[in-house]
Protein backbone atom coordinates (compact mmCIF):
# COMPACT_ATOMS: atom_id res chain seq x y z
CA UNK A 1 0.00 0.00 0.00
CA UNK A 2 2.93 2.37 0.97
CA UNK A 3 4.98 4.27 -1.32
CA UNK A 4 8.90 3.47 -0.39
CA UNK A 5 10.76 5.81 1.44
CA UNK A 6 14.39 6.81 -0.85
CA UNK A 7 17.63 5.57 0.24
CA UNK A 8 18.26 9.02 1.53
CA UNK A 9 15.51 8.57 4.05
CA UNK A 10 16.30 5.02 4.70
CA UNK A 11 19.78 6.50 5.90
CA UNK A 12 18.69 8.93 8.32
CA UNK A 13 16.19 6.50 10.26
CA UNK A 14 18.14 3.01 9.71
CA UNK A 15 21.75 2.99 8.18
CA UNK A 16 23.39 6.23 9.01
CA UNK A 17 21.82 7.01 12.36
CA UNK A 18 23.69 6.45 15.21
CA UNK A 19 23.41 6.33 18.74
CA UNK A 20 25.23 9.33 20.04
CA UNK A 21 27.50 10.10 23.30
CA UNK A 22 28.06 13.77 22.97
CA UNK A 23 26.13 16.64 22.66
CA UNK A 24 25.89 19.95 20.74
CA UNK A 25 24.84 22.72 23.11
CA UNK A 26 22.11 22.96 20.19
CA UNK A 27 18.23 23.43 22.02
CA UNK A 28 15.18 21.05 21.86
CA UNK A 29 12.12 23.63 22.16
CA UNK A 30 9.10 22.19 23.94
CA UNK A 31 7.37 22.64 20.55
CA UNK A 32 9.63 19.90 19.33
CA UNK A 33 9.01 17.63 22.44
CA UNK A 34 5.49 18.18 21.11
CA UNK A 35 5.70 17.25 17.44
CA UNK A 36 8.00 14.50 18.63
CA UNK A 37 5.14 12.85 20.71
CA UNK A 38 2.94 13.59 17.71
CA UNK A 39 4.24 11.35 15.36
CA UNK A 40 5.26 8.70 17.66
CA UNK A 41 2.33 8.06 19.35
CA UNK A 42 0.56 6.43 15.99
CA UNK A 43 2.83 3.94 16.13
CA UNK A 44 0.82 0.01 16.28
CA UNK A 45 0.47 -1.55 19.87
CA UNK A 46 -1.68 -3.97 21.23
CA UNK A 47 -5.16 -2.69 21.41
CA UNK A 48 -3.88 0.27 20.80
CA UNK A 49 -3.15 0.31 24.58
CA UNK A 50 -0.41 3.05 24.41
CA UNK A 51 0.55 2.69 27.47
CA UNK A 52 3.89 5.07 27.35
CA UNK A 53 4.36 7.50 29.71
CA UNK A 54 7.03 10.14 29.15
CA UNK A 55 8.85 12.63 31.56
CA UNK A 56 11.48 14.64 29.13
CA UNK A 57 13.83 15.95 31.66
CA UNK A 58 15.22 19.19 30.48
CA UNK A 59 15.86 21.80 33.58
CA UNK A 60 19.24 22.04 35.30
CA UNK A 61 17.58 20.70 38.25
CA UNK A 62 15.67 17.78 36.88
CA UNK A 63 18.87 16.85 35.06
CA UNK A 64 20.93 16.69 38.42
CA UNK A 65 18.03 14.61 40.24
CA UNK A 66 18.02 11.93 36.91
CA UNK A 67 22.27 12.45 37.19
CA UNK A 68 22.23 10.99 40.30
CA UNK A 69 20.32 7.52 39.58
CA UNK A 70 22.23 6.86 36.23
CA UNK A 71 25.57 4.74 36.20
CA UNK A 72 28.73 7.11 35.94
CA UNK A 73 29.35 6.78 32.41
CA UNK A 74 25.78 7.94 31.25
CA UNK A 75 26.16 11.29 33.55
CA UNK A 76 27.81 12.94 31.20
CA UNK A 77 25.40 12.44 28.84
CA UNK A 78 22.96 13.34 30.85
CA UNK A 79 23.96 16.56 31.76
CA UNK A 80 25.41 17.77 28.26
CA UNK A 81 21.70 16.75 26.28
CA UNK A 82 19.47 19.07 25.77
CA UNK A 83 16.70 16.53 27.28
CA UNK A 84 16.73 13.34 28.62
CA UNK A 85 13.18 11.47 28.05
CA UNK A 86 12.60 8.85 30.74
CA UNK A 87 10.33 6.29 29.21
CA UNK A 88 8.12 4.59 31.62
CA UNK A 89 4.81 2.29 31.63
CA UNK A 90 1.51 3.08 33.23
CA UNK A 91 1.19 -0.65 34.28
CA UNK A 92 -2.98 0.69 34.97
CA UNK A 93 -2.78 1.51 31.02
CA UNK A 94 -6.01 -0.30 30.80
CA UNK A 95 -8.38 2.75 32.01
CA UNK A 96 -7.28 4.34 29.09
CA UNK A 97 -8.99 1.19 27.03
CA UNK A 98 -12.59 2.64 27.08
CA UNK A 99 -11.52 5.27 25.24
CA UNK A 100 -8.42 4.12 23.21
CA UNK A 101 -10.05 0.63 22.69
CA UNK A 102 -14.05 0.90 22.08
CA UNK A 103 -14.69 -1.98 20.33
CA UNK A 104 -14.40 -4.60 23.07
CA UNK A 105 -14.38 -4.08 27.14
CA UNK A 106 -10.44 -4.34 26.49
CA UNK A 107 -10.22 -2.74 30.46
CA UNK A 108 -11.75 -6.28 31.79
CA UNK A 109 -8.87 -8.03 30.42
CA UNK A 110 -6.63 -6.95 32.42
CA UNK A 111 -7.96 -4.77 35.45
CA UNK A 112 -7.22 -6.78 38.98
CA UNK A 113 -4.37 -8.95 36.67
CA UNK A 114 -1.29 -7.35 37.63
CA UNK A 115 0.80 -10.05 36.65
CA UNK A 116 -1.27 -10.70 33.31
CA UNK A 117 -1.28 -7.21 32.73
CA UNK A 118 2.52 -6.66 33.25
CA UNK A 119 4.32 -8.09 29.97
CA UNK A 120 1.88 -6.46 27.36
CA UNK A 121 2.82 -3.25 29.49
CA UNK A 122 6.52 -3.60 28.83
CA UNK A 123 6.52 -5.04 25.60
CA UNK A 124 4.18 -2.63 24.41
CA UNK A 125 6.10 0.43 25.92
CA UNK A 126 8.99 -0.73 24.51
CA UNK A 127 7.67 -0.52 21.07
CA UNK A 128 6.69 3.04 21.43
CA UNK A 129 10.50 3.50 22.98
CA UNK A 130 11.23 1.92 19.34
CA UNK A 131 9.21 4.28 17.88
CA UNK A 132 10.28 7.53 19.63
CA UNK A 133 13.69 7.12 18.34
CA UNK A 134 13.05 6.48 14.66
CA UNK A 135 10.48 9.43 15.63
CA UNK A 136 13.12 11.91 16.96
CA UNK A 137 15.80 10.63 13.77
CA UNK A 138 12.41 11.26 11.24
CA UNK A 139 12.40 14.98 13.14
CA UNK A 140 15.98 15.07 12.14
CA UNK A 141 16.94 14.70 15.81
CA UNK A 142 19.69 12.79 17.64
CA UNK A 143 18.79 9.98 20.10
CA UNK A 144 21.26 8.40 22.90
CA UNK A 145 19.36 5.16 24.58
CA UNK A 146 20.69 4.31 27.50
CA UNK A 147 20.93 1.33 29.82
CA UNK A 148 22.30 1.08 32.98
CA UNK A 149 20.55 3.06 35.62
CA UNK A 150 18.86 2.27 38.67
CA UNK A 151 15.17 1.73 37.60
CA UNK A 152 13.36 1.48 41.57
CA UNK A 153 15.21 4.93 42.46
CA UNK A 154 14.11 6.59 39.04
CA UNK A 155 10.66 5.50 39.91
CA UNK A 156 10.44 7.05 43.17
CA UNK A 157 12.07 10.13 42.03
CA UNK A 158 10.35 10.90 38.56
CA UNK A 159 7.08 8.30 38.62
CA UNK A 160 5.93 9.03 42.44
CA UNK A 161 2.53 6.93 43.13
CA UNK A 162 4.17 3.53 42.37
CA UNK A 163 1.96 3.41 38.82
CA UNK A 164 4.58 4.22 36.11
CA UNK A 165 7.67 2.13 36.09
CA UNK A 166 10.07 3.03 33.99
CA UNK A 167 11.97 1.56 30.97
CA UNK A 168 14.83 3.20 30.04
CA UNK A 169 15.98 6.73 29.44
CA UNK A 170 16.95 8.36 25.74
CA UNK A 171 18.86 11.60 25.59
CA UNK A 172 17.65 13.67 22.74
CA UNK A 173 19.42 16.69 20.69
CA UNK A 174 22.16 16.96 18.30
CA UNK A 175 24.77 14.47 18.37
CA UNK A 176 28.28 15.42 18.04
CA UNK A 177 30.26 13.36 16.02
CA UNK A 178 33.46 13.77 17.83
CA UNK A 179 31.57 11.31 20.79
CA UNK A 180 30.66 8.47 18.37
CA UNK A 181 32.65 4.94 18.43
CA UNK A 182 33.30 2.86 15.36
CA UNK A 183 30.07 1.01 14.22
CA UNK A 184 29.51 -2.04 15.64
CA UNK A 185 28.79 -5.24 13.29
CA UNK A 186 24.76 -6.57 13.14
CA UNK A 187 24.12 -10.34 12.80
CA UNK A 188 23.59 -11.99 8.88
CA UNK A 189 20.22 -12.94 8.07
CA UNK A 190 21.47 -16.47 7.97
CA UNK A 191 22.72 -16.64 11.75
CA UNK A 192 18.96 -14.94 13.16
CA UNK A 193 16.42 -15.74 10.19
CA UNK A 194 15.10 -18.60 8.59
CA UNK A 195 12.06 -18.50 6.27
CA UNK A 196 9.71 -22.09 6.66
CA UNK B 1 22.73 15.59 12.53
CA UNK B 2 20.00 14.24 9.99
CA UNK B 3 18.11 16.04 7.71
CA UNK B 4 13.76 15.48 8.60
CA UNK B 5 12.13 13.04 6.74
CA UNK B 6 9.24 15.17 3.94
CA UNK B 7 5.73 15.06 5.42
CA UNK B 8 4.97 12.11 2.45
CA UNK B 9 7.53 9.96 4.29
CA UNK B 10 6.38 10.65 7.98
CA UNK B 11 2.90 9.84 6.73
CA UNK B 12 4.28 6.16 5.29
CA UNK B 13 5.75 5.19 8.25
CA UNK B 14 3.71 6.74 11.26
CA UNK B 15 0.50 8.85 10.32
CA UNK B 16 -0.91 7.17 7.56
CA UNK B 17 0.12 3.62 8.01
CA UNK B 18 -2.37 1.23 9.45
CA UNK B 19 -2.39 -2.00 10.96
CA UNK B 20 -3.99 -4.42 8.16
CA UNK B 21 -6.63 -7.32 8.66
CA UNK B 22 -6.61 -8.49 5.38
CA UNK B 23 -4.57 -9.25 2.72
CA UNK B 24 -3.82 -9.24 -0.86
CA UNK B 25 -2.39 -11.87 -3.34
CA UNK B 26 0.43 -9.85 -4.07
CA UNK B 27 3.67 -12.15 -2.45
CA UNK B 28 6.78 -11.06 -0.80
CA UNK B 29 9.86 -12.51 -2.22
CA UNK B 30 12.76 -13.84 -0.07
CA UNK B 31 14.96 -11.12 -1.55
CA UNK B 32 12.33 -8.46 -0.05
CA UNK B 33 12.71 -10.32 3.73
CA UNK B 34 16.35 -10.27 3.52
CA UNK B 35 16.22 -6.51 2.73
CA UNK B 36 13.77 -5.63 5.17
CA UNK B 37 15.77 -7.78 8.00
CA UNK B 38 19.02 -5.77 6.17
CA UNK B 39 17.13 -2.80 6.93
CA UNK B 40 15.87 -2.93 10.42
CA UNK B 41 18.69 -4.90 12.00
CA UNK B 42 20.83 -1.12 11.92
CA UNK B 43 18.11 0.37 14.54
CA UNK B 44 19.55 0.26 18.38
CA UNK B 45 19.41 -2.13 20.98
CA UNK B 46 21.51 -1.73 24.28
CA UNK B 47 24.90 -3.12 24.15
CA UNK B 48 24.35 -3.63 20.18
CA UNK B 49 22.81 -7.29 21.99
CA UNK B 50 19.98 -8.01 19.06
CA UNK B 51 18.38 -10.46 19.84
CA UNK B 52 15.46 -10.77 17.89
CA UNK B 53 15.35 -14.00 16.08
CA UNK B 54 12.62 -14.36 13.21
CA UNK B 55 11.14 -17.34 11.73
CA UNK B 56 8.92 -16.52 8.67
CA UNK B 57 6.29 -18.50 8.00
CA UNK B 58 5.52 -18.67 4.00
CA UNK B 59 4.79 -22.17 3.06
CA UNK B 60 1.19 -23.05 2.78
CA UNK B 61 2.57 -26.31 5.62
CA UNK B 62 3.90 -23.81 7.82
CA UNK B 63 1.13 -21.47 7.86
CA UNK B 64 -1.26 -24.43 8.99
CA UNK B 65 0.79 -25.01 11.70
CA UNK B 66 0.77 -21.61 13.02
CA UNK B 67 -2.91 -20.80 12.11
CA UNK B 68 -3.78 -23.84 14.55
CA UNK B 69 -1.89 -21.64 17.26
CA UNK B 70 -3.44 -18.66 17.43
CA UNK B 71 -6.37 -17.43 18.47
CA UNK B 72 -9.31 -18.05 15.82
CA UNK B 73 -10.13 -14.10 14.81
CA UNK B 74 -5.93 -14.18 13.98
CA UNK B 75 -6.20 -17.46 12.03
CA UNK B 76 -7.75 -15.65 8.64
CA UNK B 77 -4.35 -13.67 8.63
CA UNK B 78 -2.20 -15.96 8.92
CA UNK B 79 -3.59 -18.15 6.47
CA UNK B 80 -4.10 -15.30 3.76
CA UNK B 81 -0.80 -12.85 4.18
CA UNK B 82 2.06 -14.01 2.05
CA UNK B 83 4.12 -14.00 5.46
CA UNK B 84 3.86 -14.01 8.77
CA UNK B 85 7.26 -13.28 10.81
CA UNK B 86 7.10 -14.92 14.16
CA UNK B 87 9.71 -12.51 16.49
CA UNK B 88 11.19 -14.07 19.09
CA UNK B 89 14.15 -13.22 21.50
CA UNK B 90 17.11 -15.26 22.15
CA UNK B 91 17.66 -16.48 25.61
CA UNK B 92 21.42 -16.53 25.12
CA UNK B 93 21.80 -13.44 23.47
CA UNK B 94 24.88 -12.88 25.09
CA UNK B 95 26.69 -15.62 23.23
CA UNK B 96 27.18 -12.81 20.62
CA UNK B 97 28.20 -10.12 22.57
CA UNK B 98 32.49 -11.27 21.80
CA UNK B 99 31.57 -10.29 18.48
CA UNK B 100 28.54 -7.85 18.33
CA UNK B 101 30.20 -5.16 21.63
CA UNK B 102 34.17 -6.18 21.86
CA UNK B 103 35.34 -3.44 23.62
CA UNK B 104 34.13 -5.17 26.97
CA UNK B 105 33.20 -8.34 28.30
CA UNK B 106 29.26 -7.99 27.69
CA UNK B 107 29.27 -11.78 27.71
CA UNK B 108 30.10 -12.23 31.01
CA UNK B 109 26.97 -9.77 32.45
CA UNK B 110 24.79 -12.33 31.57
CA UNK B 111 26.16 -15.59 31.28
CA UNK B 112 24.68 -17.94 33.66
CA UNK B 113 22.33 -14.89 34.89
CA UNK B 114 18.66 -16.07 33.12
CA UNK B 115 16.97 -13.85 35.69
CA UNK B 116 18.67 -10.73 34.80
CA UNK B 117 19.05 -11.58 30.79
CA UNK B 118 15.38 -12.12 30.83
CA UNK B 119 14.17 -8.54 30.63
CA UNK B 120 16.81 -7.17 28.29
CA UNK B 121 16.13 -9.94 26.26
CA UNK B 122 12.27 -9.02 25.87
CA UNK B 123 12.72 -5.62 25.66
CA UNK B 124 15.25 -5.39 23.04
CA UNK B 125 13.29 -7.74 20.75
CA UNK B 126 10.39 -5.87 21.44
CA UNK B 127 12.49 -2.80 20.14
CA UNK B 128 13.55 -4.73 17.15
CA UNK B 129 9.69 -5.13 16.64
CA UNK B 130 9.09 -2.00 16.45
CA UNK B 131 11.85 -1.46 13.82
CA UNK B 132 10.74 -4.60 12.16
CA UNK B 133 7.28 -2.96 12.08
CA UNK B 134 8.38 0.41 10.53
CA UNK B 135 10.84 -0.52 8.21
CA UNK B 136 8.40 -3.09 6.60
CA UNK B 137 6.71 0.14 6.24
CA UNK B 138 9.32 2.08 4.57
CA UNK B 139 9.60 -0.87 2.19
CA UNK B 140 6.31 -0.04 0.75
CA UNK B 141 5.24 -3.21 3.01
CA UNK B 142 1.95 -3.47 5.09
CA UNK B 143 2.26 -4.72 8.70
CA UNK B 144 -0.20 -6.82 10.77
CA UNK B 145 0.97 -7.19 14.24
CA UNK B 146 -0.85 -9.36 16.37
CA UNK B 147 -1.71 -10.32 20.00
CA UNK B 148 -3.33 -13.50 20.76
CA UNK B 149 -1.22 -17.04 20.36
CA UNK B 150 -0.22 -19.36 22.59
CA UNK B 151 3.70 -18.36 23.05
CA UNK B 152 4.50 -21.81 24.63
CA UNK B 153 3.11 -23.77 21.44
CA UNK B 154 4.55 -21.48 19.42
CA UNK B 155 8.02 -21.84 20.68
CA UNK B 156 7.77 -25.79 21.02
CA UNK B 157 6.84 -25.94 17.00
CA UNK B 158 8.86 -22.85 15.65
CA UNK B 159 11.69 -22.76 18.20
CA UNK B 160 12.48 -26.08 19.72
CA UNK B 161 15.33 -26.15 22.00
CA UNK B 162 14.00 -24.46 24.55
CA UNK B 163 16.26 -21.34 23.71
CA UNK B 164 14.58 -18.79 21.51
CA UNK B 165 11.39 -17.88 23.15
CA UNK B 166 8.39 -15.78 21.02
CA UNK B 167 7.47 -12.21 21.32
CA UNK B 168 4.78 -11.74 18.99
CA UNK B 169 3.95 -12.66 15.41
CA UNK B 170 3.51 -9.97 12.76
CA UNK B 171 1.86 -10.35 9.23
CA UNK B 172 3.47 -9.19 6.34
CA UNK B 173 2.27 -8.34 2.93
CA UNK B 174 0.57 -5.54 1.35
CA UNK B 175 -2.76 -4.96 2.87
CA UNK B 176 -6.72 -5.25 1.39
CA UNK B 177 -8.29 -1.19 2.66
CA UNK B 178 -11.50 -2.92 2.53
CA UNK B 179 -10.34 -5.19 5.74
CA UNK B 180 -9.28 -1.62 7.52
CA UNK B 181 -11.64 -0.89 10.76
CA UNK B 182 -11.89 3.00 11.88
CA UNK B 183 -8.87 4.66 13.01
CA UNK B 184 -8.52 4.77 16.87
CA UNK B 185 -7.22 8.26 18.76
CA UNK B 186 -4.05 8.21 20.67
CA UNK B 187 -3.84 10.24 24.07
CA UNK B 188 -2.81 13.34 24.19
CA UNK B 189 0.68 14.99 25.22
CA UNK B 190 -1.09 16.49 27.91
CA UNK B 191 -2.20 12.65 29.24
CA UNK B 192 0.66 10.73 29.26
CA UNK B 193 3.75 13.27 29.16
CA UNK B 194 5.40 15.98 31.11
CA UNK B 195 8.03 18.47 31.05
CA UNK B 196 10.53 18.99 34.02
Amino acid sequence: MGTPLDDAALDVIFRSARTQNKWLSEPVSDEQLHTLYDLMRWGPTSANSSPLRIVFVKSPAAKERLEALVLAGNQPKVAAAPVTAILGYDTQFYELLPRLFPHADARAWFVDKPDFAEAPAFRNSSLQGAYFIIAARALGLDTGPMSGFDNEAVDREFFPGGRVKSNFPCALGHGDPAGLYERLPRPAFSEVCSIV
